[in-house]
């Protein structure tokens, strides 16, 4: 049983990896830290785990909490995960950093859009990006992951057959995506009040989202060149789900894209290709570490438009960080995580 | 393994029914029949289950298809399983009818309100009620099981406490609850459509309930006597969940009700009873076999409110239907039983 | 023109109010106040209002901004419209108080009830309670009317036939009734998150909620004599709307119930009696100053259920607060108040 | 008063018709067919409209009922108003077809696209495509207009400045929109129910939807020639709003865009172009005739991205065909289409 510690267990992706992690069969969950909440039972605040989990929050300035385990999971705001990374590293603890102090490479372009300054930059570039499909095998090894964000890991899917390929016109990629309302956090913030989110849809963020930098820096390490990526993301009304609308020009519209992203993803146990004609469902996903995705091609036209979706809850978050786990454990990649969507 | 069979598997109890057993770790899916859609692959109907299941649907009546089976589940409309109750017990197949044909004991009074002639009057009494809190010794031995309807489930797990122990006036017993959509089933009905029944609560079918007699004949075999029962179910704008409001005046105010009901449940895995001053939500249980119930005592009065929330698909259907087979087949009882509710 | 004050126009009781009165033929809004908005355009908190309100918020620290009006409106939350209350009347402006300041008619209990001393206890006695349904003549006349509580509303006049004519037992009576999110207000509240309070349902407070005295005020005072009621409010996935379901024993079942309905709210604007079998959907109310009532007798039992729906927001508040200006200006009593639901 | 007859009012455009014409001061609703519900109360398919409406359904096939009308509003599914057109109009009566079959120029292109022959060709080229924003004084004294689709009004909106001023690269032209269920109508479809679609996002018929050829034909006549335009729609889990995001490649990224769409807009009385900056929402538009437009752009790119929300059942549908009925009578634009949004 591999040890695992938990930084931040009181939010959305807190308590995702709790419920991934407390039915992983080789897993034991050895301490979940919360600065708030030190000492409060854990299942006291999420009514989902009564009966599941009998351990309170510890301290996350006691040291010695985390040092014994194997691998830390941090489940916190930004910002936290780069101050706790040096100090585990060193104690030969591995660290899987679900949000996104280790994410973009470019330091400088990191403090920008994150508004703060980085606590180790010189950790940064041995941070492996924690998305399987494209950095399995630097995964394996790593001691530092940089789990994706929701919306990356839902459009670099979606794109990377075309970008890895050189098929698309790379200043025409463009992404417009929605999502539950999980994606902004348990923080109680009015516009994500029932009243104020359901029944109704509304674009944020097209002046600038920080998840932006994030794709165009996977897809231009994947492309090999700088693109130009337009993201427009959107806010849903409801709880779990990224639907993600892929849209770029094609070099060569005679490419047999079907083909193709069947063959790329055909060994992937977690992204599943529709059939020619599909339109991936968030509801088919809920709960799941599955990405579904179809290809289409407008008539008439030199575009292709990729359909994407995920839970941003699981494959956008927690249940992506249980697939790094996997693969840094030396388990199989699809240990803990072969929940099927509920339906209806 | 055990060997079982599905009737009826392209409704909404169904495919709970497919996804309960699909990771049940001791059960083979060995048939599914549907007379409309025989021939066709399961998982086409259910985007959920895309590359979970590789089987299509049977025609039910091929009678050799299900007469190799250890155990039928019928998750049909009723009126269906009780066509095909007598041949598979004669073949030595048990039958756990999640349908209502074989929860009424008294004939006439389900042909009264079921609106057909019953096909097989003489097995209604051999039919053990499937609710595992109650009859968990006859359901071990039973051939034939009349899986409790959600409603019931839940109304009658918050009432027993009180009226096995002769705790109040049976003539004050009231319930008003409201169930989800997905309780209606996946017919194409106007009044379920998300733009009838989203942003929007009422009550229906005041008049008569078929799940007021099935409650009543329950509470009034564990009082040992007739009940006078008010039944009036709501319609949610929510997929899954029941939650009942239970009330009844109580005669002798001064009882021990938290004592009560937790020394009731003590080693029931499938029922948590509250602390004092809880209030179970439904999305606690969702998608999980558990009944959450909260016992309270509103003050200055001496009535008792209990509340009670299920999965009215999990404990309330397709959840209940396995535990059921659990304990017919000898094994653990939480065996494929044990998801945790997404949160949020 | 009637020149309308608002105190407190920054939530939801404040945005349906100018919602209403907007577009209230003989009504002309002078002056919002808020004390966290001092200045801003009022448009640019509620986007549903930009283009049709050229107004900025008032200090409500300033004396001459209400005391030239006519009317004002109090939408704040409780414990603020009894600070104003003095000092407005002696400049002989009438109020209406949204909140719960003057509902109740025993101080001591007002003052357990909500936590504070009352700032004006010698004027609660004066206060008219405004449900038109029964005080329209005292309102006439009022300068200071206690504008009743959502849930108040739906169950008193569910209830006032059958308590006003002796019909049922009084230490029967039971209200089960469910809100949308929107009764808990625009505070940032975790609880009532999309995330946390979509797709569930629970009930709440039910040890005891404020309303359940102000109901039992008003059942009494209709009776005669006290009442025992207990109250058990729900917490349901959707913006607007309460679904009160009642219960009560009959004294005489024989009752013509239907017609003692229909006789009862023969002439009143705003109550709806269905035809026989009915129930009431929130989403028909949505918006509108109506109160759908059902009322049926549950067969072989001396029960009456009665099924009332309002939209909280509307005859639950705002809307009622401006039924009850108009009878106080002796306008027709639906005057700006023609709005039929949207469908769906 | 005018007189208005309905053809086909038992759908969510006739609902929402008649709750418009019922409040329009100038208009006297002289008759609703519906071939399946002749003889019924019309306010008993319709629980909103209870005491608001005293008519019953007539027989479309009697002639003499909408013969004697001023003005016909069509809201049956397409393929019928055609069937009425001619003889309408050879009475003298104008006809408003809220439906598609007046909508395509190309005859052959329509019959292709919606897979039946067109029963009066003749009279699609005078008919008069009822997008007041672009065709307002042809609309004033057309006997015949098609009114537009619901994605076609908010796609057209939001694009028109940008094509009527030769700004963007024609062949770069993308929306991606998603709607609410009521779009599908009240038809009973298994895909629409709260079950299905709720909780989750999905593009559908990204191979080709119908008002694809609508909006390519209105772009093309602003812009003077062909464009190439990619639409893909999404189904979202609400009853009623359209969001749709629009994306070009700009020939000349300098152009002050926000002056160009304010001074675009100008005059318009229903359509509100936002401050820089911001995101319509579509609940501020739910139950009006109003459609928010914001325009960005990215950072960095030489692209633009367009939002625009409508009611697709008021500015979508049937607001906007009171507002054509306004201009061909001659009545102020905004006549019966003052409603203020919910709020929430």
């Amino acid at each position: 049983m591999v040890k695992v510690g938990i930084i931040g267990g009181t939010g959305y992706t807190g308590s995702e990896l709790l419920r991934l992690l407390l039915r992983h069969p080789r897993v034991r969950i050895a301490a979940i830290t919360s600065r708030a909440e030190v000492g409060r039972e854990v299942a006291s605040l999420f009514p989902s785990l009564r009966g599941r989990l009998d351990l309170a929050f510890s301290d996350p300035e006691d040291d010695t909490v985390l040092a014994g385990c194997d691998v830390v999971m941090s489940a916190t705001p930004n910002g936290i995960a780069m101050t706790h990374a040096p100090g585990l590293l060193a104690q030969g603890v591995r660290l899987i950093d679900i949000a996104a102090d280790f994410r973009i490479r470019d330091v400088a372009l990191w403090e920008q859009w994150y508004g703060m300054k980085h606590a180790c930059p010189e950790l940064v570039a041995e941070a492996v990006y924690g998305l399987p499909e494209r950095h399995r095998e630097a995964i394996r090894g790593a001691r530092l992951i940089a789990n994706p964000g929701c919306y990356p890991t839902a459009v670099q899917l979606g794109f990377l057959p075309l970008v890895e390929n050189d098929l698309v016109d790379l200043s025409s990629l463009m992404a417009s995506a929605i999502s539950g309302t999980s994606g902004a956090g348990r923080g109680a913030h009015v516009p994500m009040l029932l009243s104020e989110a359901s029944e109704s849809v509304k674009a944020y963020a097209v002046g600038g989202h920080r998840h932006q930098p994030e794709i165009a820096q996977g897809l231009a390490q994947a492309a090999g060149r700088p693109v130009e990526f337009v993201f427009v993301p959107h806010l849903g009304p409801m709880i779990r789900g990224i639907h993600a609308t892929l849209y770029a020009r094609l070099k060569d519209p005679s490419v047999d894209l079907q083909g193709l992203y069947e063959e790329r993803y055909r060994d992937e146990p977690f992204v599943d290709v529709l059939p020619p004609g599909g339109h991936p469902e968030t509801r088919s996903v809920r709960g799941t570490n599955l990405c579904r995705i179809a290809v289409h091609r407008p008539r008439g036209t030199d575009k292709v438009i990729v359909l994407s979706a995920i839970d941003n809850l699981t494959k956008g978050a927690s249940g992506q960080a249980v697939q790094n786990l996997n693969l840094m454990c030396g388990f199989d990649e699809t240990e803990g995580l072969d929940d099927i969507a509920l339906f209806p």
